[in-house]
Order: structure tokens, then sequence, then C-alpha cells
């Protein structure tokens, strides 16, 4: 018997995967998990039938949502992941020399108890000392931290249902005053070939509270297009001229100093989209 | 009824679209040719069952095989594509205020007349006076002509079947001889995210032929994990390094000054899989 999973992004294309076994399925308080085993990617995570992370290639994302604003921030000592249940940002985080303290904000217990059961390579780090889990809202969390951290990485799910508010102006203030003077905020958001206004909206959005605001792009080929963005604001250093590291002080499958510049560089579409020139 | 359609591409994992219409379906002397109108991204060529170009994203690869060389290359009169029977190279090259002809060398002229007929937005420059089509081998046709152009694009299908001697050392040496002094040569190497093997190969063949040989990346959604590998083999002129046009002369929707520069910026597995560093 052959059995296949068809994804659920986008109603008229869809992703399809040959599944040697499905390790859990649960409704769990906030959404529909499933964790199982392919042969194309191997394990996967999935929230409400669409994929989250593969063993196969989610180091691209978890390398780039974290050093692209880590290596930007000079000395991040404090840093503050929403969302991000499976652990993998908190892994690249924590590779970070300057570390001190890394607080998880997850609002669903149930992403990390599996994730430690099923994913262990993603959610090795969640153990570590340095690192403290707190289960809630994260609109909730940022609202009641103030001047507290160097980074924050809003590490979500797409910006429908229980995600949208993590998506948009509001949010972006408190994220503001939740972060130290020179702090840098770094978000997933989409991909321009397919969600092209939630692209724009987030980065007008960004744009409105942040002196330097910018995007950046990565290949991660289990999203849908393969081709990601992710809106970076900061307060004070411009991540695309950042002074990065002679070194990286650790061994990295996807970011390279070089990858950190080009990932700057836009699609003229793109650009057109956010009206830079 | 809801007709979708899989995509041939690989075993364990495919990517599957709604279909409002088939257009066409033929076997070819060479091929199993389909263009079919879909509603996540118009209508596609396949081939083989592997989708070739689609209206929502042609532009992205046509524009990168085509300027990228074309930019780098000071003065290119004269450029031959080996396959690209869909005209999106042509329509590409036919830009540049220098062309002055453009080869098409295509083995299946069933391609050619289907995507004139079904295609036209992509197939449209086939007819200008400075483009000549010749049907053939495209080994024989490269082998028959010395030191003659500028640019030559191995716009071709996959290295497996019918194009399998598309791509390797020897026809590499026959392209060399086909170019001018200082020409350049470019072809399509398939993703290193699921054929690592292949675009070492090819960039290793390439580099034991051209003084200067590099890989250059870019984000088509359509081909399989969304990021694809093109080598390009230069006798004289660094591509990445290339003396661009201040402003370019006509519109694209994926290239531009920093695009180019970007897409040498290889991802750490890839400079790994290649040896550089």
């Amino acid at each position: 018997m052959d059995l296949w999973l068809r994804e659920a992004q986008i109603s008229d294309a869809a992703m399809t995967y040959k599944v040697k076994e499905t390790l859990v399925r649960k409704k769990t308080k906030y959404q529909d998990l499933a964790i199982v085993d392919t042969y194309a990617l191997g394990r996967m995570l999935l929230l409400d039938g669409i994929v989250q992370t593969t063993i196969k290639d989610e180091y691209v994302y978890h390398e780039m949502i974290t050093h692209i604003p880590l290596f930007t921030h000079p000395n991040p000592k404090k840093v503050l992941v929403v969302g991000g249940g499976d652990g993998g940002t908190i892994r690249e985080i924590l590779k970070h020399p300057s570390m001190e303290k890394a607080v998880l904000c997850e609002i669903d217990e149930d992403v990390i108890i599996e994730c430690k059961k099923y994913l262990p390579e993603i959610s090795c780090a969640l153990e570590d000392s340095r690192c403290e889990v707190f289960i809630g809202d994260g609109i909730k969390y940022v609202h009641e931290h103030k001047n507290e951290f160097d980074v924050i990485i809003i590490d979500s799910t797409d910006p429908f249902g229980a995600a949208e508010g993590l998506f948009g102006g509001s949010f972006y203030k408190e994220i503001f005053e939740c972060l130290t003077e020179d702090g840098i905020f770094v978000a997933q958001t989409e991909t321009p070939f397919y969600l092209p206004d939630v692209v724009k909206r987030v980065y007008d959005d960004a744009k409105a509270v942040f002196p330097v605001t910018k995007l950046f792009m990565a290949a991660i080929p289990t999203y849908p297009s393969g081709y990601w963005s992710f809106t970076i604001g900061s307060k004070k250093h411009d991540p695309e001229n950042a002074q990065l590291p002679e070194k990286i002080p650790f061994e990295t499958r996807y970011y390279t100093e070089k990858i950190h510049r080009a990932s700057f560089a836009l699609p003229k579409f793109v650009e057109d989209l956010i009206n830079i020139k």
C-alpha cells in the first residue's frame, strides 16, 4: 500500500509526499499536529496540514531567521523567540558565543512535547540551561516585557487563524518597546510569488515602526515556491551592511557571509512590490 | 469533476496542479508533449510529464539563463540556444540591443509548433528576423560550427534520456571550439538540494574546459526545490565581477544588477559540494 500525504497549502496546487509512517497525529488545544516520516525529506512536522519543518531542509530556515539578525547585532545576549516550538531557532541562537538567555514563547505546549520526542535533531537545544521555555501567548508576553531583548524572532505559522495577531503594525509597536535600544526584530513573512499582498503589508507595517526595515530572502525547498521572505526591523544597525565576524565561530550548512549580503538582493518584482529602487 | 495533474519529477514527492483544460497532448518523435492550463500557474508545458515552463514564473528562468551571460559579454552579437523550443530564451536574447543573430537549435519541431500555438507570450520572438530556427541535433550543430558564437546557452531538459549528451566534458569541449575567443557558455544544471551529484559533475566537467567556471542560482518556483543552478563557463570574462551596464536597456521582472552579483553567492553546502572557499 502506498501512502501519500497531500499538503493543505494552496488550493489549486499542492505538494504530495510518499509517507513511510505517521509518528503522531493529534488535535492539540490550538491545531491539528502531525509528525510523519517521508521518503523524500525524512521526518516532517505539519500543523493544520501545512509543512512547518523537515529534517532534510530545516537548517535553511533556522540558520537564516537566526544568523542574519544575530550577526547584525554587535553583541546579542538576550533573545526572544515567539512561536518556534520545534526548537530549531533556539538551537541556532545558542551557537552564538555571546548568548546568555534565549526565551521561547510558544502557545502550544504539544508542539514542544512532540518535537522533543520525534525531532530531537531540531529540538535538542530546548534543554540547554540558557533556554527558558514559556508556554503562553506571544502578544501578551511581548506586551509585559519592556526594553529587555536584543533580538526578537517571530517564528510563526502563516498569518491566518492562530498566528494572525503576530503580523501587523500594532504588534510591531509592542515589539519595538520590548527591544533594547539597539534591538532588532525579524519575522518569517511568506513568499512574494504567491502572497505578494502579505509581503507588502508586513513590510509597510514594519517600516512604519522601525528606522531600518529590510526584506531578505532564502531558498527553502519545502515552503511554497521554495523562495521565502523574512522582514527585519532594526532600531539602529543596518543588517545588509552589518559588520560581520571575520570567521563564523561555528559550522553552518546554508549561511555564509556572502549569503548574508546576497540575501538582501531582491528580484525586480519584489523591489517594485515594496517600492524600493 | 476536479482534474489534477501530478508531475512525474521525483518518485517520492511530487507537485500536483488542478487543471482547467488540456490544450494539447501528443507523442512527438522524441517525447510526450503536453500543454495544460492550470488554476495556480496558468498554461504550462510538460515534456515526459515534467514541467518545463509556466506562464506564471517563466520569466525567472529565461531572464537568468540569458542576461547573466549576455551582460557579462561586452558586445554579444551572435548567440546559439540549444534546446529551448518554447522560445523564451530567444525572446530575452533579442532584447539586447547589440544582438544581430540568435540561432535556436531544437531537436523536436513539435515543441516549437505547439508553443507557438498555445504559449505565444513565451514563443513570440521566434518570428523575429534576427532569429534563425534550426531543427536538429544540438551536438551535431555545435560540432559543425567553429569559432562562431559569442554566447552558447544550453536550455535543455533534465540530464536523463534525450538530453543526456548535452551534459558533460566531451560536449563542453565542442562548445569551447564553437565559441569565439572571448565566448561564454551557460547551461541549466538542476538543483543542488535533490541532485547534488549532477551539479558537482557538470561543474567539474565545465571547469576542466573553461578558464573561468562559476555556478549561479535562481529562485524558480515550478522546478523541484524552487532553487535552480546554472553553470557558466567563460574563456575570458568573469561573470561574477562583470562590468554591467549602468542601466538595463529594457524591462525585467527578476533580473537586476544586484541580483546578477547576488546569484553567485552559494549556500555553504553548495560551496562545499564544488570545493570552493
